[in-house]
């Protein structure tokens, strides 16, 4: 692997070779040469001159006398269903088990909810909105958007009610990007080592969003451009969300979004209407938005002065840590997988940086000792999930797997001990160290915490 | 409009200005308000040394005196629902009818059936899987994944039998393409207006796509690379689905992909594996792909010597014409909309190009006379859908809208009479025209066809 922009060559060869009666079974070949046997001894059926119904027993006979269709699996033989039974389509019955899932160790009512994306069997960079994490400060509710409204107001010269007919008849843009909740990978932070990646990384998805930018209805209303400082954005749900922006973000990159992945927001993600402030942990991505007003200060509400600070080792606070910085995660293998057996494997994960895009992964399988640089898929984008790949094989030995990012500011993704050293152990949130998973022998693939 | 990279801020100003009872009543500064005149009220009841009953009493006045809170919508004053109820998400109720729809009008069978994807109502590049346009030659199946096999035979040093383990843990990509039916657009070659874009267009979809390039397989089997001339892909389902590719193609840019849109592909698209053919008409992109045949010339299976073959003026027929070329269609407005007034509006839509990336969109709002450039979303990426945005004020008066795309080959879309000046209207396959949607002073917008 000299040129990390190809696939590598070097593949362990499937031990499978071909099999002549499988061949047999499952090809067209076979099926032709089925055929060909068929029409000669049709022919022959026909040229002695037997009756149409000895014709229909040697097609019988060679249904019966023939291992090789008797073989054929029966999509290969029968009709299938028109055009999918429901208009709106579904995963395949085989894809049950992958879902999003709620944690036994969290809450799990109304008042505080969340469900996990299973970054384990997904790939590539758009995470399908039926598996988007749900986090909820009082339940999710499906409203009508016929109903809602989006006012703004404040340090504005006219303050403006909106429908949505209104907004998405506004000039709109489509972009890519993550969406992480500041709490994501809370429980390492102590020594608490989730077993998957669904619950360790799960509160992390990325999708293209469509929908007006914030700075064109802010200049719709005229906000006071020498003391709006700040905007407030507030949900429509009954958990009086309210989260402060700088106007300096509102008017760069910040969106008024109806749309994600290409179909209007699902319910659990604030349909009809949400912010998309790339970059930002998810909780000021407002959903069910209602509201932006325009001010001249923070306003310190209790999701930003009580919940969502940073416990430091001394005794402080840090309020107003919104960024996600520069982090990524091995999503295969990863804990609770299984290794087969040795051999060829692809590594895969997801890198992101709220800062930026993706400069380089850097991938160890010897618990940070040395270090490989891993492919990205492209394309790389600001502020977005990025894929990459890198292969290896596996000699089957106990290892340790460790995915280190470097976003195009120059940050070096941290160690846990490193992050630790300057934040302590009593935070919840803003936790980006590398992640260690512990290959054994036995092929498990387990979570370590400090390497 | 003289930056076409940013929004356009020649905005209708939205006629519904501020209510101060609506305000009051969608709004935290209500509520605030209200809380305050609650406390107030409570307070003075406190200094007046009422009972607890009272107390409550007031409560109730409170709540009901004021029409601010009665107004307030239940979902800002009740608990929502935990997380999704099912953990694969869904759309809203209100979106009910946003669906894949059959037409009325062509075959719904299993020996032959197509489902068209909504382009009206999505929102930039990605085709949420739900949605993504069917079209089956003998219906769908959804087969196990354990059970499938690859086999890849004919001019190989080695033939192979791969499983979805072994090729899952061959080296992966992750690429955007769209996949466009050759006969897409197909009844706009006669004079049959189909009313929508979802019917006169929708036979298109795009995804981020994931699997092993096909490159890989090729080279770990050894294949000819002095007779090896082109592949042949067949299906695993009952329709004998066979198609010729040639290598260099094979080799360039294909994938053997079993994900789409960041989970495993739906069975209406191939579950668990499907060839992915950038560029390429979408009956080359084979489902429920089974194997790949290395061979020394084309094989002229049914659906390329008999189907999939252009009919010219001349009674002569192009076969192997595969490359969908570049062609641009607006969504909105579209066909079966109603422009509900004049004023400011957004124009969006698609363009693609089987030869690389879109270069430029133009569109016109007078039948072609003029043309003004539209904003293209990033990121454009090759053999992809991108997503096209224009400012327009509707002064109320008839007109009709075009697009019209150029790719980076220099190619530029053409009229549809410059189309059937050149190959007739006898043909079904690859209609790329210019698609006209008129505006009627009703507001009313339909699929006119020669302009």
């Amino acid at each position: 692997m000299t040129d990390s922009s190809k696939p590598g060559r070097l593949l362990r060869a499937p031990e499978n070779f071909v099999d002549p009666a499988l061949a047999q079974a499952i090809t067209q070949d076979g099926l032709d040469q089925q055929r060909r046997g068929f029409l000669r001894k049709s022919f022959m059926a026909a040229s002695a001159a037997v009756s149409a119904a000895a014709a229909g027993k040697a097609m019988a006979q060679v249904g019966e006398g023939d291992p090789a269709i008797l073989n054929l699996p029966a999509y290969s033989t029968t009709l299938g269903k028109p055009v999918a039974a429901n208009p709106y389509g579904v995963p395949s019955r085989f894809e049950a088990n992958l879902q999003r899932r709620e944690s036994p160790g969290l809450t799990r009512v109304s008042q505080a909810s969340v469900a996990f994306a299973p970054l384990q069997g997904l790939f590539g960079i758009i995470t399908p909105s039926g598996l988007h994490f749900e986090r909820h400060h009082q339940g999710w509710q499906d409203i009508d958007p016929a109903q809602h409204r989006l006012m703004i107001n404040g340090l504005v010269k006219q303050p403006k009610v909106y429908t949505m007919d209104d907004l998405m008849r506004l000039p709109s843009v489509s972009r890519m990007h993550f969406i992480e909740c500041g709490a994501n990978t809370a429980m390492e932070w102590g020594n608490v080592a989730v077993p998957t990646v669904q619950y360790s990384h799960g509160m992390l998805s990325c999708s293209e969003f469509t929908g007006v930018p914030l700075s064109v209805l802010l200049e719709d209303c005229g906000y006071d451009k020498k003391n709006g400082k700040y905007i407030l954005a507030e949900g429509a749900d009954g958990s009086s969300m309210t989260r402060t922006i700088d106007i300096t973000r509102a008017l760069d990159d910040v969106i008024v979004a109806w749309g994600m992945n290409g179909e209007m927001l699902r319910p659990e993600n604030g349909y009809p209407l949400r912010l998309v402030v790339p970059g930002v942990q998810g909780v000021s991505w407002v959903k069910w938005l209602r509201r932006i007003k325009v001010g001249d200060q923070p306003w310190a509400t209790k999701d930003e002065a009580v919940h969502y600070i940073d416990a430091m080792p001394d005794g402080s606070y840090r309020q107003y840590t919104s960024i996600q910085e520069c982090k990524s995660v091995i999503t295969t293998p990863s804990g609770g997988q299984r290794l087969l057996d040795k051999g060829f494997y692809n590594i895969t994960g997801l890198a992101w940086s709220g800062r930026g895009k993706v400069k380089r992964v850097d991938v160890s399988v010897d618990g940070g000792r040395n270090w490989r640089t891993a492919r990205l898929e492209g394309p790389v984008l600001n502020k977005c999930l990025t894929r990459f790949n890198i292969d290896w094989v596996w000699d089957g030995g106990p290892c340790v797997l460790q995915s280190r990012a470097i976003d195009d500011t120059g940050y070096v993704q941290p160690k846990i001990n490193e992050l630790r050293a300057v934040r302590g152990t009593r935070s919840i949130y803003h936790n980006n160290a590398i992640q260690s998973w512990q290959v054994a022998a036995s092929g498990e693939v387990s979570n370590v915490q400090v390497y």
